[in-house]
């Protein structure tokens, strides 16, 4: 199973692609897109758009997995990184994806058993559960192979399933 | 100019489409795009980016105007309007129209004259200055024609332009 977190954002949006074979689960793919502070909302979105169903059509994703957008202190922000993840989802949809979203506590959890885990502790478990020689940067990279990661946890029939296999 | 105007949101979503010809503004299309409050959120966005797009294909708007989302008491709702106007600016640039937001009190005053109008004042307003004999249904409807209007008087150089050639 191929899956592709999404940690959404306007300026920045995180994109992780993991492949689950049997108890493996290995990296394939990790990045962000980055939209012009500059130019307008709707043209910037356009193109989030637009990046995130080439990269779904480059990898195929089953499953699209997004962090879900909480409220924070910043309105305008979380508007915008709300705005992101509409389109996200709706893209996943388009790229024939189940869309699945996570809270930030439930990523935590998944990744560090600790809702309250620091962002060095889940790039430090990223990098653990991936194998991999170094924390996967840029943070928003890591962030959302987290969000990947958590969808496998959080799908442990069909896991286990194909494990079995 | 053909200008698309949009009333966002995730349940029933407004769009009114108005065409200026010279000094005459006339009424060509509004209608309300609904989802199914038990499909899930993604399923909805990607049904509401789909047919926005199809309504945009079908009349080819020079200008989307979208009225932009504010904070409300409900912030789940909120979200869900967001995420909705995300996909439906996106969806306007992908047509290759102009996107611009409004916010309420600019729309109210674009019509009324006073940033503090309610519905029905709007609704009759809107009914007025199309020319309609009753006031246009549902109200989403009549909301997404307020935007457009808007955005007309938000304009004037390039109706002037217009009106004069």
């Amino acid at each position: 199973m191929l899956v592709m977190g999404i940690d959404p954002g306007l300026s920045r949006c995180g994109y992780g692609v993991i492949r689950q074979k049997g108890r493996a689960t290995e990296a394939v793919a990790a990045g962000i897109i980055r939209t012009d502070k500059d130019d307008p909302i709707p043209r910037r979105l356009h193109e989030l758009q637009t990046e995130l169903a080439d990269l779904m059509g480059e990898y195929r994703p089953d499953a699209v997995a997004i962090e879900q957008v909480l409220f924070q202190v910043n309105v305008r922000t979380a508007m915008g990184v709300g705005q992101a993840s509409g389109v996200a989802m709706a893209a996943g949809v388009g790229a024939g994806a189940e869309v699945f979203e996570y809270s930030p506590t439930q990523i935590k959890k998944a990744i560090t058993g600790w809702g309250g885990a620091d962002k060095e502790q889940m790039g430090k478990m990223v990098q653990t559960l991936l194998g991999l020689p170094q924390p996967l940067k840029p943070a928003d990279a890591s962030d959302a192979v987290a969000v990947a990661l958590c969808h496998l946890a959080h799908a442990p029939t069909r896991s286990s399933i194909q494990a079995a296999v």
